[in-house]
């Protein structure tokens, strides 16, 4: 059995999550705070960051969602994430990284710092101005996938792939601290809908990060 | 011809071109400065970042320095960089990642924005405090590398890898601009003097930066 060191939270725990959800990977869950930097945590991966999945028979540890998910894209044929020709895949490894990166660090990040850190570690109130700047930057992304779905069935292309998950997996976390607004983004609102009504992202949709409540619409799949 | 859109600086666009150096993959180069912004260069690629390879006649863009090297690893057959069993090339990964974000945020990206860009652009002086932060998280990452060196005769195992060259090239970058002190690691020492005796380093060796002159041993293959 797979073992995947996570918390609620982590876009890229959910991006990994998802994926083996698609595939029909099964897997358990333990509870992984890095802000904590457990030592025994470091010694399994040096860069102290989740997710981690550990499997003890097979001697196996996999760190780094991209890593994660390449694996398993090689080791199970079901529902492959990354298809088609060497320049899809290669399209759809730009928008895994445009998410994981830039989305991440000009919304996501943010918005983690400032209203689940602030509030279960550091005990401070959030900066409203910097709250205010990724909201910003969340329309600038809602408008890119808006332009993308508009000329394509999914993100990368004709097909469901790592970038529809990737992309669903960092706008839940935003969604579930109220960073989302999709007004003006008809196109990747209706995209959200549908990703969000697959039986992959359910387990994710009940799940709490104690002491933060998401909005009401957060896990209605028809909202 | 494939044209890759890069500064002489960029560790991710020395990262493609070692891995393109070592697969024989012949390319020109064109010079992008990110933080100017080019409207053009959004229009190419919305992340706004180098490295960008464009094919014009195969009407193929690939941008996101490992979309680029997994793109080449499954078209081009001479060299493999990311191989093995799905465990070893998920070990590649994991530091290929390793090195392209924590090490380029611990890192390189504080030397650039001290080093280059308050130079380059700001026209300011360097921060001390955060250059020696830098220098000192450095030594933690190299003392990592010496502790893989101990153990492994490549990074990622016992071949020449993707891991390897991302590593090095986020390390010449550091080198270029003074940040890289080998006291007290033999093993990382003389693991890249043996990567920048290599005929895919000798290019980058010999490159400047306008306005930015390296350390005299920065070329030397024996220093």
């Amino acid at each position: 059995m797979w073992h995947l060191y996570q918390f609620p939270l982590c876009p890229f725990s959910r991006k990994v999550r998802l994926a083996l959800g698609e595939k029909g990977v099964s897997f358990e869950m333990l509870r992984e705070h890095p802000w904590e930097a457990r030592d025994e945590f470091f010694a399994f991966n040096p860069a102290g960051r989740t997710p981690v999945l550990h499997h003890g028979p097979k001697g196996i540890t996999l760190i780094d969602s991209q890593a994660i998910c390449e694996y398993f894209e090689e080791t199970v044929d079901k529902s492959p994430l990354i298809l088609g020709t060497a320049a899809n895949r290669a399209e759809i490894r730009r928008l895994v990284a445009l998410f994981d990166e830039n989305f991440f660090a000009d919304v996501t990040l943010p918005l983690l710092h400032e209203r689940m850190k602030k509030r279960l570690v550091l005990r401070a109130p959030p900066d409203s101005k910097l709250l205010r700047q990724a909201m910003r930057l969340a329309h600038e992304h809602l408008d890119y996938i808006d332009w993308l779905v508009d000329n394509r069935r999914w993100l990368a292309g004709a097909q469901l792939s790592l970038a529809d998950l990737t992309a669903a997996a960092q706008i839940s976390v935003v969604d579930y601290l109220g960073g989302v607004d999709w007004s003006g983004h008809e196109g990747s609102h209706g995209w959200y809908r549908v990703i969000k009504s697959r039986p992959s992202f359910r387990p994710l949709l009940s799940e709490k990060m104690e002491g933060i409540a998401p909005p009401s619409q957060y896990a209605d799949v028809n909202a």
